[in-house]
């Protein structure tokens, strides 16, 4: 396949139009270097990252990559000002922005030269980043990993209605884990794609290894939607996610509820592997992930499986 | 696109890889005949029709099905053994079964030289199905309308995992509402599509006008699935539903619950038009659904735009 007139590889003149997304956790800049370097967009995930934390990734990001790369901000997150702060301090180049309004910090990266894209889970929300002046929108099915819309579009579903909406590119997610649902993405009218569980279990990924063998072993039945009432989240089913489940069953408050979730729990699961009590965040493209490539074997695969998808 | 070596069109001996799903209220014989007559497959949905019922709809589609037809038999009915009779006795040569196990009643109907096809939401079950003899498989996702999977796998997901587990053709199911979403199909390995709500919104269909219009106002968001710890499904947004999630949300006990849902619920939407007090059955494909054409034009339209979407 040819890329050369993509619209989103010559946006952020990278060679083929495969991101690799944010994630708590997973993707430092060891992960969001080797994407780079092979040719796609990585981003380093500031949703789990401190400021002075963001600020260490991307100084070694900018050492370690020898080709573009972006920084990923969830707005929801109480440090995402200081962290669009450092990310203009440090000349960041590309911002993608989630899980808040476009409009917040957009005008702001803009005036810096950052070319900005916004994720969203509705063709309305996409064409409010686009009135927004983002450069490009993510399209998330609700199959992924993670903060999850209320609304639980599908990716087939919320595709091609994102494509008929916008007329700034559109990059697809949710659900991708290989180079046939990439196809699928096209076929539905995306010009880019954006991984978060399949790049989270890759070699270079900063997943603890017992959350890769957990994710090569769920089905993606496993990876469920929980905390619906408060804040949809899907991740893989095990003895905690359980336990929630059965409190909300029998009716406990909100509150203690997420005080029984508690903070540090993706941090237990994704980073320090404790696959029982900890929150495994990942999307349903646990059923296509069965193995753990390095980011080149996995990007390789993907284009070739891609080529053959007709 | 030439289907002339499509093993799905081989199968059933029509022209088009399209079904259209068993629906309740929507697909009795008039519907049926009118897809089998454009070239696809049309089923009699047996789910909401008592055997005498089912019985006058089959003669009448002998009459009126000039190509090869089917009937669709929910397995979960009281009245299922019964109507598998019916079929029987009415020398049906297709028959769809779903919502059961595909051991049930495949042996009776393979000996009287029946097509059977049976409905799954998992690869594993795919799997299940094809060990039993069945001679395809239909793969159904959860943007699909009416009763869903417990795991809530999405069709990009489904589709492709199934199409890896078995060799019998496979037939993708779940949001499909526009010929992009066909070709999308075909890429992650289907050999035909099941087109449900798309099918109910036609000039053809059973369902009442205010529940077609319901559905092309209605954004896929709006298709949402309730009754998720007794048997989940699928439907618009409604006053009932809201209701029937407030009852729960206040923890009505499971049997009150389903008493407040009664007996009557599709009937009253689907069929009856009752948009506030009735179950709207509908799928995501709400959200790419925009008219009310004729079985005739929604294939050539389907036709039309699988083969635009490379």
């Amino acid at each position: 396949m040819d890329f050369s007139n993509n619209r989103v590889c010559k946006l952020f003149n990278i060679q083929y139009p495969i991101i690799q997304g944010g994630m708590v956790w997973a993707s430092g800049w060891k992960l969001a270097s080797a994407v780079s370097n092979a040719g796609g967009l990585g981003l380093v995930g500031a949703g789990s990252m401190k400021p002075d934390v963001l600020r260490e990734h991307i100084q070694k990001m900018k050492t370690a990559a020898e080709k573009p790369f972006g920084v990923n901000i969830p707005l929801a997150g109480k440090y995402s000002p200081a962290q669009v702060d450092v990310c203009l301090e440090e000349g960041v180049k590309i911002v993608f922005t989630a899980a808040g309004s476009a409009k917040l910090h957009t005008p702001r990266l803009k005036d810096a030269g950052v070319t900005v894209v916004h994720v969203v889970p509705s063709a309305a929300l996409a064409k409010k980043v686009e009135a927004a002046g983002c450069d490009a929108v993510v399209a998330e099915g609700t199959e992924a990993g993670g903060h999850n819309g209320r609304e639980g579009l599908t990716s087939l579903i919320l595709w091609p209605s994102v494509a008929d909406a916008v007329k700034i590119p559109f990059i697809a997610a949710g659900g991708i884990g290989d180079g046939r649902a990439m196809r699928a993405a096209f076929v539905l009218g995306a010009q880019g794609v954006q991984l978060g569980t399949r790049f989270a279990v890759t070699q270079e990924s900063g997943a603890h290894p017992n959350y890769k063998s957990a994710c090569v072993a769920a089905t993606g039945g496993a990876a469920r939607i929980y905390n619906l009432t408060h804040m949809p989240i899907r991740s893989l089913m095990n003895d905690y996610v359980k336990e929630f489940c059965q409190k909300e069953a029998a009716g406990l408050p909100t509150e203690e509820l997420q005080a029984f979730r508690g903070k540090g729990r993706s941090q237990k699961g994704v980073f320090e592997g404790d696959v029982r009590q900890g929150e495994l965040v990942a999307g349903q493209t646990c059923e296509a992930i069965k193995d753990i490539p390095t980011v080149q074997e996995l990007m390789d695969r993907l284009l070739k499986e891609f080529d053959a998808a007709v």
